[in-house]
């Protein structure tokens, strides 16, 4: 393994050809904040199996289409070369094209739109690192939720690119959605805290969340734990307050989770009895922050993506200076 | 009356509970911009007034339960301890109290929502203070607006904690309100502006708004009357417009106009002629605002709460630099 | 021409009413970047042109109004000079004056409001252009759209201020809108094409349109160029996409993408063949804001104005810091 390790690390060195295809790669893992192309690679693996399985292979392509797009306008733009070389540049436009070849119809016009799409999350990661920059904070996933957002609510005025499997748009219930009898099975559970690990990366599918599981620990076994532990504290916060069934056993309170499990408990805080309290707090609020979009966005009927991770992990860090040095 | 206050100085001085006590009741004067512990110990009874009065003291309990939470979460985060002493991680966390109190359900899932609630006041209070302090401008009440949104939108998914008197979401009425006919009677128009300066807490209650005048004249009688202005402005450009009688008499165009009064006309511009025309002009913006955002937030089901004194105020505060030292 | 030039720059400098009228007038030109007080007469004789064409000649009194009351504003407020001269306190009102007129019933009450938004207009444009210098930002037309929003989404509450054009409020529509059959005629075309550059002052017209080509090209002509290809990449991309008909043939989505390309092609970055495609790609993501912007404040019943404008720049500025110097 190490040998291997070695070898391509040679080869990056050598060939711009290697070097592009790492750069990607690492774009793939960054989506989950490791810069590590073995990680990437078991991500995209993660990404076919769960769209194959799901019957639409045009996910996995597209996930790979817009990774090629963001990295190579980026290149385009000439931004700062270590940032590119991290992958900085390529966890929005991955994201990107899951979301367009999820949520719109595959039809060739889709492509374009998808190609569009990923070019711009390379200008927008731009704008978002340089809006954030003034509070020492990264732009975390926020480019690629501002640049979907746009690219799905934009579709309801667009006939040529028919909608696949989004809203309808609708008003919130009132009072409290119809009690659901909440299947408490222990293959329930497992399901759904699984697939709120594939759900980074919207794919609905156990195997998916096994592989990025395996994926994050090649890279930083701390990563694979607080993913997993995220997806639990997730599911069980959304078990307590009564979420619907349906919601949880697919994972959609778990992937915000997992990621904010990460980025504060790894990423931005180093490690300790204090920062371990300070992001499971962080975790339910994403939670509650999930609930909350949904509702919001309910009536012009487009999901959450990642936003509940953004915000969430946002309000964690702004806090960061004010804190004694000592406590966190 | 001094005697009295030289002896709690003296108390706060020696004795750590009585300091703990001393803050929560600044904390509790802050809502209205006073660091001083009476001014918050009568809003608290004025908040009690209110709550037994509409049959529900579990909305007085909230407010102090809240309001301790969001301190002591403070002092676990280490915070600044001037700002700490001053009563500044109370205020949001008093005000998220009596929200979650007055629009969920009084269940034992609430406290604990209640809890969780109070504490990403704190959370929200340092990041939004964070946030801000680049323009040199104050959080004010936008960390109780922002967690209680999330707070009061999440619920609409929760079917464990079910909705008091919120919503029903509903698309704004095309065309106009049906014509309300106005009661212009005294007593109508003196309970709108009273209640105006109770609602700042979300308590209809005249007594409960004769309190609150009170309180704040104790810590300063500028206070007092640019509420008792900002309420009056406030109803009548309602009047003017043309708004709801219901919401008018009820105070609903009143608390904000009193908040952005006070911080406009005392807190962060010093007095003169030019600043009293400046202020009232704020208000009125609050008044436009708090329309807007009835109608903007209306298919998604949640109140305004005091985001519309919050947007008022820091767009006539945003300006501050720019002015000539001479006029304002 | 020429003469006539210096002879009103010789009245500027002696005569403080015929300065106030070259104010207001470069006011107007503002409103497409131009400091140049002809390109603002000709502008607001393409308003008036449209305006009684339309029939309601109240919209051009609306817009000279508002923008007289927001320089007098910004005089009263003892802003910058430099500033003032250019006319940076005139552009926004004299939009909001356009907005109230167009969209709320002509009434005494009308006139009231539309004053007391120009007002506020310049308030606004005070604080966004503080918030936004952190970046090294201009305000663009942020504070038209601000303001404006504001005041059009309280007129739902007010039954004094009744609604001329507005809404009715719907949820977007779930699917896609039914196929339009697209008039590809020549004639369609160019009333697209021509009316998206008088949309920018909310008239659908084809001689304001060619008016206002005149008027940039009397400051620059490579702003009027810019106009008229920013104009016909939106018509063509919104084609493409397949967006309503209506909107097309009335210039709505054009509008925006005028200022866009006027922005980044000319104001902002030193033009080249890189700058070019750059705001090409901004202009694209101009229309599809556009069309999200449309589906996003539909349930709420306010038009986009020249947001998607503003966001897209925006976007597009902020990576500015980024690009090495030699590329953009």
């Amino acid at each position: 393994m190490a040998r291997v390790s070695l070898t391509w690390e040679n080869g990056v060195q050598r060939n711009s050809f290697i070097q592009f295809i790492d750069i990607n790669l690492r774009g793939a893992g960054q989506v989950m904040f490791q810069n590590n192309p073995l990680t990437g690679l078991l991500f995209i693996i993660g990404i076919f199996w769960g769209a194959i399985a799901a019957g639409s292979i045009a996910i996995g392509i597209g996930a790979v289409v817009a990774l090629l797009i963001s990295t190579l306008t980026a290149m385009v733009l000439n931004v700062d070369i270590g940032s590119l070389r991290q992958g900085l540049y390529g966890f929005n436009g991955i994201l990107v094209g899951i979301g367009v070849a999820t949520f719109i119809q595959n039809t060739p016009l889709m492509w374009v739109y998808l190609i569009i799409g990923a070019a711009l999350s390379t200008v927008a990661m731009l704008a978002i690192t340089n809006l954030m920059k003034n509070w020492g904070m990264a732009a975390l996933t926020f480019p690629f939720v501002l640049t979907t957002w746009f690219l799905l609510l934009a579709v309801y005025q667009f006939t040529h690119l028919p909608i696949g499997s989004l809203g309808p748009p609708a008003l919130p219930l009132s009072g409290n959605l119809p009690g659901t009898n909440m299947p408490l099975t222990v293959s329930f559970l497992l399901t759904g805290w699984i697939t709120g690990v594939s759900q980074v990366f919207l794919i609905n599918n156990v195997v998916t969340g096994i592989i990025f599981v395996i994926a994050l620990a090649v890279s930083s076994w701390q990563a694979a734990i607080l993913a997993l532990v995220g997806a639990a504290v997730g599911l069980s916060i959304a078990l307590l307050f009564g979420a619907n069934a349906h919601g949880i056993g697919t994972g959609l309170y778990g992937f915000s989770a997992v990621l904010t499990a990460i980025a504060l408990g790894s990423v931005f805080y180093s490690p300790s009895f204090k920062v371990v309290l300070y992001t499971i707090v962080g975790v339910i609020l994403t939670v509650i922050v999930q609930a909350a979009l949904n509702t919001a966005l309910s009536p012009i009927g487009i999901p959450t993506l990642t936003a509940p991770f953004v915000l969430a992990t946002w309000l964690f860090l702004l806090p960061k200076e004010q804190f004694a040095p000592e406590t966190v």
